[in-house]
């Protein structure tokens, strides 16, 4: 946007930029801890990036239409918490100072939802950039289902040499580059220092090239304090459609530091007192900490103002639209009314909860618009072989994803395609093979992101492929992180309450664990119907008092339901627990815990085809936990379950142990 | 190897490899499980290479000096075993017939360990290549501790479109760029098909430009059925000493098979009865499944031989050097004598634990040689900042890495250098990013790999830096792994036997987690060497019977030991047990498990800065697990051990409300 308010004035922008600089420093020295040197490098590309090209509105943070901007290199977050000031959000001198601290409003990496114009919480290097990656595929997606007048914006990206090492960025800029992402930008800051030193001590990749390998225009600004340069170089991304853009940004980290400009030392701790008083001078700035002079906020109000006028002018636009208050609903979050019916009705299916998630799938993409997505090159296998929407591509907008061997950047896409906003998105793979996401799942649990993670193949049901496909441990992992949901449905009816539970929280995560092999349809009461919601829930009651519990979860349920069986026969009245999900249940006030766990029925087993970590807590000391806790083989499915003891005689016979 | 035995002859090499194809189709078909095309299209690359250019000997599979032959794309395994098979090692017919069974020396993905010539389990896509990088790394680190003489051998690879994908082969290929393994070949299968179906459905990047971009050499080979061809980039490849290669190999998956070649239907299922009748005929091969003609076997016995010869001219130049018993040590894995002198004495330093395993690194360093590792970019954070050895770099050899930002690629090129034999690998990077790694931890662990992995910060102690550096589920995350140890040292004294341990351990790989902050040195009985190793023992025993325990590890040890003095003082006398690893403890005879956590024993509270998933195993029904299971925040570490309860008050008041 060269060219419109607020206009350029060198000596006043090189205010606002040196201002962004000191604050960095200032900032990190008060904390007594934090990066200071990718701020001050930065800053000039950043502010013009901000006041002459990002289409923003200060005042409306949330407002729908606007640029994304993503700082992947989360430890310069002082930049972004600079910018953030002096362009008119709501974030105060006070919130800076208290950088680094209890309760402040500016963490050490920037956290969404914490802090204003925060699209997504970064740190961990590689996932700002490939969630940007998701945010530009939400931005097409929109526009292609509501038109240019109410979608029509782009995603900014600032990365560190450090984020292109991470081998998630190649996965999600090689995507990136396949679909033509045409308005994803990313400026690469190319200062050649990393923690240890020169980055050549480690990298010495022909960068640009690599990435024209994936499909990207490539551009370069040799002085990253070129303002002109700057401008011309976002000015020519700004404009392309049909392929992503790297930057190519040269600057001297801790620029204009005068003995730690270009050195390592200048990356992660407080320059000093020394140092700072010294670019101080250099910069001729008051010694005061944080000053900031008038000239710095000249162009805050025009970015105000602006930024109101955009919005306003969308607004009419919004309202002009037939698709108005779809698309609120959309950006909101709001599934479609009744889009409950689409739930197929599966509970006499006996078949593999993988299969009954897709015909689940396959009737909810209908009704919800916003749901999206794919597989990391498992569509068959994965359940997620449904054909509502189109594909995806270069070419096309659609719903559905190919994502490619990818599982770790399809995770943080997904991350990236929620935070966005107005889209459902969902991802999977094998089970196994959630380690290659763990990173991006943690995230989306730390943003609390409506993000739908498939896992299927998700026991030594796997078979012949062997143990580095059989997952073990990997139920405890999912279990382990704060704020994710996992569901591990036991049959095609617990499939589809699972679908309808998951599309109804939109506050954080979920995972779907499904199976390879065949589940018998179980039979229950009549109204099962938000049991699977509830997390645990009985499944099969004895006819006399229950004298024991067997708690089981997916395809472990029928194994319990006939040890139980033949449990009552010998006299030993044995209820069956479905647990579907821990954290659910968990959740459940302590009326229905009590209910279906009661305390004073000790004598409980536990029956899971994965480790028996965690599980201490629903069987307590007199139980016993049935699971595995080694590493799987290569044979028939139906040989290992049999040869690592999942048969209902070795239930029943933990339970005669104990009771 | 071209113009050496045996001599080329095009009929009996077809013979040959139709006769790979053949066992492929045939296994799989078997089996009814497998993925068939993969080896059916590379067959003839990995003949040429298997037995012209590949340095190795069949009888003596262990052979130190041999070339290594890694299978990236795991999944084609029934090429492996083919080769094998045809060229003289210990695998037979009816092994290949029990392709994928239960107890059978082929299982569907290669195991290290569980089949003869298989150098690395692979089967997770990116691994494989990444093993190889470590494997060069090990390769050129021998030959030049101990000359070309002895240490002259190459590392070659086959890897799928999937391999090339996957983040963390861009991780290993920019490292072994910048390394300049010259002795790496990978050869690229470039079919164009994956699971779901042509490549480009998600990946159209110039492969060959991003390699180049690496710093490899790229060299072509238009149709993979052209011997010539082939052996002549193998030839090429064979001779480079500066850039590692990648030949881009264009094949046709399933090749001959008449409808299913070149189609996702080749890949992952069994071809049919009737696709393999229709390709035997194709090939002019007979209809009894698993019918190898004596042609293919023709180069058997020469390979043998040849092998045979390398073997004994190998061992006279061994003999002849002065350093032989020493490399047959190295080799075997012992380390040198009396090098446990060389760890230091810190139990009167009050210092982080990752200072302490830097002290302790430092000097093992130099009593070790086949110590070798660095970080992921935290050289200096982590406590890798040793001075013995060299770096490693594309012009010297060393024992010292910066592996860049590359936490994936790292660990899975450690498990390549361990994999290699002679080395004793380390690497490190923050806890919280131990995520990155967990693909190739868990490998690890399945391979008995005496691996080494250093995780410092280790807790909400990491401070400013915030949530999304602080662990929480980690250390639950890692004790999941079957066959994992992991140890959390709660001082220096605790760190040295750390290394002790883990140094002595050669079964399997270690986690070693260490402290961001500071641990006061603990007070202990006169000999407390051994206890570490053990896993848990008594730290603290009040001088009247225990009433209670306390259990801690790392740097909970100091809040448990206040805890148990005040309880002591109100008549509450109270155990401390240091738990630095529970799969260390729990190896224990019950004995020790008893002595250190009496049964008898109820009332029991643990204390940890992470998740408090698990420790039920060790309270019980009656006991309290003190812990954090929600995400940290960006503030002084001090003041959030403080704002989430982690004190001596809460911990002795939990005591008190048990007892």
């Amino acid at each position: 946007m060269t060219g419109t308010t607020p206009p350029f004035d060198s000596a006043a922008e090189w205010q606002a930029i040196n201002s962004l600089r000191v604050l960095a420093m200032d900032a990190v020295q008060q904390a007594n801890s934090g990066h200071p040197g990718t701020p001050m490098a930065l800053a000039p590309a950043a502010w013009m990036l901000w006041t002459r090209h990002l289409k923003h509105a200060p005042e409306t943070p949330d407002w729908a239409d606007r640029d994304r901007f993503v700082l992947s290199c989360g430890h310069a977050s002082m930049l972004l918490y600079g910018l953030l000031h002096l362009t008119g959000y709501d974030l105060s001198i006070d919130d800076i100072k208290a950088f680094r601290q209890w309760g402040s409003k500016t963490p050490g990496h920037p956290e969404r939802g914490h802090t204003v114009g925060v699209e997504t919480t970064t740190g961990p290097l590689g996932q700002g950039i490939s969630n940007a990656v998701g945010m530009a595929i939400s931005e097409r997606m929109l526009r292609a289902e509501f038109g240019e007048a109410v979608v029509n914006h782009r995603t900014w990206v600032i990365a560190s040499d450090g984020d292109l090492m991470e081998g998630i960025s190649h996965e999600s800029a090689s995507l990136a580059g396949h679909l033509g992402l045409g308005r994803l930008t990313v400026i690469w800051d190319d200062n050649s220092i990393t923690i240890d030193g020169r980055t050549d001590l480690a990298f010495s990749e022909g960068v640009a090239q690599r990435f024209e390998a994936y499909g990207w225009r490539t551009l370069r600004v040799d002085d990253g304090t070129d303002l002109v340069a700057i401008d011309a170089a976002l000015s020519r991304a700004g404009m392309e459609e049909d392929k992503p853009t790297l930057i190519v940004l040269k600057t001297i980290i801790g620029d204009p530091a005068p003995t730690k400009r270009d050195t390592a030392g200048a990356h992660g701790a407080p320059l000093g007192a020394e140092e700072i008083a010294a670019t101080k001078k250099i910069l001729g700035w008051p010694d005061e900490p944080f000053f900031v002079p008038k000239e710095a906020y000249r162009t805050l109000p025009d970015l105000q103002t602006q930024g109101a006028g955009l919005v306003r002018d969308w607004e009419s636009r919004l309202a002009a639209s037939p698709k108005a208050s779809e698309f609120t609903a959309r950006m909101a979050g709001t599934l479609p009314d009744g889009w409950e019916s689409a739930l197929p009705d599966l509970s006499a299916e006996s078949i593999a909860t993988r299969q009954a998630s897709q015909k689940a799938l396959g009737q909810l993409a209908h009704a919800i618009p916003a749901l999206a997505g794919g597989s990391a090159d498992l569509t068959g296998s994965n359940g997620t072989k449904i054909t509502a929407g189109g594909v995806f591509s270069a070419s096309m907008s659609g719903t559905r994803f190919h994502f490619g061997v990818r599982e770790h950047g399809m995770a943080a896409i997904l991350n990236g395609m929620a935070a966005h906003g107005g889209v459902r998105p969902y991802g999977a793979t094998f089970l196994v093979f959630a380690d290659y996401c763990k990173p991006s799942l943690r995230l989306a649990a730390l943003m609390g992101l409506p993000a739908t993670f498939i896992f299927s193949h998700d026991s030594i049901g796997v078979g012949e492929d062997g143990p580095t496909h059989q997952p073990v441990e990997h139920l405890a992992m999912l279990r382990g992180i704060p704020g994710m949901v996992t569901l591990r449905p036991g049959d095609a009816a617990e499939t589809v309450e699972s679908w309808r539970t998951l599309l109804r929280r939109t506050d954080g995560p979920t995972t779907l664990i499904l199976t390879r092999q065949s589940l018998a349809a179980q039979e229950r009461r009549a109204d099962p119907v938000g049991d699977t919601a509830r997390g645990a829930y009985i499944l099969h009651e004895p006819e006399a008092a229950p004298r024991a519990v067997v708690i089981a979860t997916g395809s472990e349920l029928q194994i319990a339901v006939d040890a139980a069986k033949a449990l009552a026969a010998e006299g030993i009245p044995t209820r069956v627990v479905s647990m579907p999900s821990w954290e659910l249940f968990l959740a459940q006030d302590a009326s229905w815990r009590d209910r279906v766990l009661p305390p004073a029925l000790s004598a409980r087993v536990s029956v899971e085809a994965g480790s028996t970590f965690g599980w201490c807590r629903f069987v307590g000391d007199r139980g016993r936990a049935i699971g595995i806790d080694h590493f799987g083989a290569s044979a028939p499915g139906k040989r290992l379950f049999e040869e690592f003891g999942f048969t209902a005689a070795r239930v029943a016979q933990a339970v005669r142990d104990i009771v």
